[in-house]
């Protein structure tokens, strides 16, 4: 790949791969390649815009074992491999004929990205924004968040030799205040809840230029990472699209950037276009989409999240209206589940499939059953699942409904009893 | 690979690939494949004898993109991957430069393990057991456990579609419980402590045909998949062993297949069989083999142990005098290390690499610091640690040394002076 170029309001130049401008969703208005989110014209959000080489599939399989196999398709440059990075993704894509048979799916597939280094898919953004980031001459990387990204932003910090500042709310549940602070960056809690915490990373990364927040102004760059699971699911389906596809929705970026990364894999000839259709999932107490695409608005009201699925309680989703539009050109849906199903959606994929998701995977297979059984999802066509976090951060989820089946003294008999011999 | 019929007590034949019989470790004694464990004439323990076909690195390299790829060097059929089970394996290597410019060594890896399905070493022993289980025609696969073990065997009879029989003590910390639990096989509470539970499993081996307890009488299958660390960690050196690797001691097994698999490797001229050492970390609070090498005994002592690294806690190592004969033919040693050393080794590893390692994992990096601090390991020749399992299953073990820099008010004012700006 070509290094590239592009000139900034600084007048430095950044070598971000294919990357040529960040472009505005909205209004199309384009700027150079720059730590900026959002469209000065119109405040509209901004999106990497691409110039993409020959890219060939025999390319990516002889590259490396990660993201970076595809990354003539991300906004990094094209040694990003060669800096310290947590090397996330090629994730398992599994055969799911067990849970395929519960749901009554024929052909059913799960993408486990528990597997990533920090299990949850948070490493391929944070990995995308650690190398935009550098490329953009930041030197800390940060992010307000309530989990998943907390952890992935402090281990991946950790592995670069970067400081991080992480700001979680002080409600934070202790499991995912320890899994952050093991990497010993500036952990912070913040008296306040995440909108609190989000407002501040807001205002922080006005006023530290060399402060990276992932998922604020390097977010165009953050997002692309997403693509990545497409790209995964197309190649290790040997080079083809799903018939249809369940993503979880939170900021409904995930979904917007499967959709991306299928089209443009289409597009650059790497498989054939065929149709797929993309449906999004999310808990019924945080279901501002789910409400949105059932009342046929092209807006999402906001709203208060409760929910035990916290890692998608976001309840003024920011791509939620692209999510609508990728939901409908697709033909698919978006569909909400009780936490009650989200829990039992948990248990059905660990008792089929040997597969123990975190809340925001209950959703996802809670929600393809629901599909299923309203006539929305078509059980002959191939469904991949998107399963994007580890149930060993969500213990408590399921704490109350499980355990062992009994408690036996030391005999093999009482042990036959207890299995009912 | 030629599918193989080794003929049994019963006169029924298996399928097990390369493996051609059982063959007694004390006293070369050889049996049929078969459901044993120790030999009939002196007891000691039954390891498989093998007779390979033509391995090339090319094939493996084509191979399954898991411990599968191995297929021709383990007791498993040439199908293994069709039939559903975990696939685990192909973890990664991840160089070391922080971690290594902190312990003073030059050239130094991580076998990352925590990137497994259930997120230890274990998958790989279990997926072994699990396919030699099916040929030896078991039903149920079952375990006595504390930990890691019930994780892996549950998910992966849950994945198969297998009953499952999980003995654990009844003391068990609760994540343990849910985290094996929610696969919702038998798992079952036994009052008593692991000395008692193992005996139980034992006795229920002896009474029950179809119960495959991976750890009890499938063992000898079971174990060789911990040859799959070493097999990997030469691959992906690129077809190399390193001079020295550093491998936590429980039974002693793995550090004995690790041996194994390099040698294999080298008398299959996979790699040059370069001289290699073999180190073994324990916890001091149960560090009997550690003991036994310092006092130059062949023999090891049982202890009672007492520490945090749980995964460890066996006090009565089988394979303690091979983990003596294989560290002293390589010219190794075995080192032990306090419980506190073995928190702090937790906490490099996360802040140098990103990496979040359960106990034993805090055992081998403190281990290799105190080795390198006592001249035992040389800090020039390139070394790996092996890092078997996953810091989120024991939070206990740092939850009273790691926490948030600082609680503060939503204001930038406040994190700026938190931070000492």
């Amino acid at each position: 790949m070509t290094a590239v170029s592009a000139p900034t309001s600084a007048g430095t130049s950044f070598d971000l791969g294919p990357a040529r401008a960040l472009s505005c969703r909205e209004c199309g208005h384009q700027i150079p390649l720059a730590a900026e989110f959002a469209c000065a014209e119109c405040f509209g959000p901004l999106e990497v815009a691409y110039e993409f080489g020959k890219i060939r599939r025999e390319d990516i399989e002889a590259g490396p074992k990660s993201i970076w196999r595809y990354r003539g398709l991300l906004p990094v440059p094209s040694d990003v491999d060669s800096h310290p990075n947590t090397d996330p993704g090629l994730t398992r894509l599994v055969r799911a004929d067990r849970l395929g048979a519960a749901l009554g799916v024929k052909n059913l597939w799960v993408k486990d990205d528990t597997g990533n280094p920090t299990h949850s898919f948070k490493d391929r953004v944070v990995a995308v924004a650690l190398a935009a980031a550098r490329q953009l001459g930041f030197t800390v990387l940060a992010c307000p968040s309530t989990g998943n990204l907390a952890n992935a932003v402090a281990a991946a910090a950790a592995r670069a030799g970067w400081q991080s500042v992480v700001l979680i709310p002080s409600s934070l549940e202790r499991a995912k205040v320890l899994t952050t602070a093991v990497y010993d960056g500036a952990l912070l809690a913040v008296d306040g809840n995440y909108d609190d915490v989000n407002r501040l990373a807001t205002e922080l990364a006005s006023e530290h230029e060399d402060w990276a927040f992932v998922n604020v102004n390097v977010r165009p760059y953050y997002a692309e990472g997403s693509k990545t699971l497409a790209y995964e699911v197309a190649e290790q389906l040997g080079w083809r699209l799903p018939g249809q596809i369940v993503v979880p929705v939170a900021s409904g970026s995930q979904l917007t950037k499967v959709d991306k990364g299928f089209r443009e894999f289409g597009e650059l000839g790497l498989v054939e276009p065929t149709p797929y259709r993309v449906f999004g999932a999310q808990a019924t107490g945080c279901s501002p989409v789910s409400a949105a695409y059932k009342s046929g608005l092209d807006v999402v009201a906001p709203v208060r999240p409760d929910t035990i699925a916290r890692s998608l309680a976001i309840g003024a989703p920011a791509d939620g209206p692209y999510v609508l539009d990728a939901v409908r050109r697709t033909g698919g849906a978006v569909e909400d589940v009780t936490d009650e199903e989200v829990v039992e959606g948990i248990r059905l994929l660990a008792r089929t499939e040997g597969i123990f998701a975190e809340t925001a995977g209950g959703v996802t297979v809670a929600t393809a059953k629901k599909l299923i059984e309203t006539g929305q999802l078509d059980p002959d066509a191939e469904t991949v699942l998107l399963i994007t976090g580890d149930g060993l951060k969500t213990l408590d989820a399921v704490a109350d409904r499980i355990g062992p089946k009994a408690t036996v003294p030391p005999s093999a008999k009482a042990v036959r009893e207890a299995l009912g011999f």
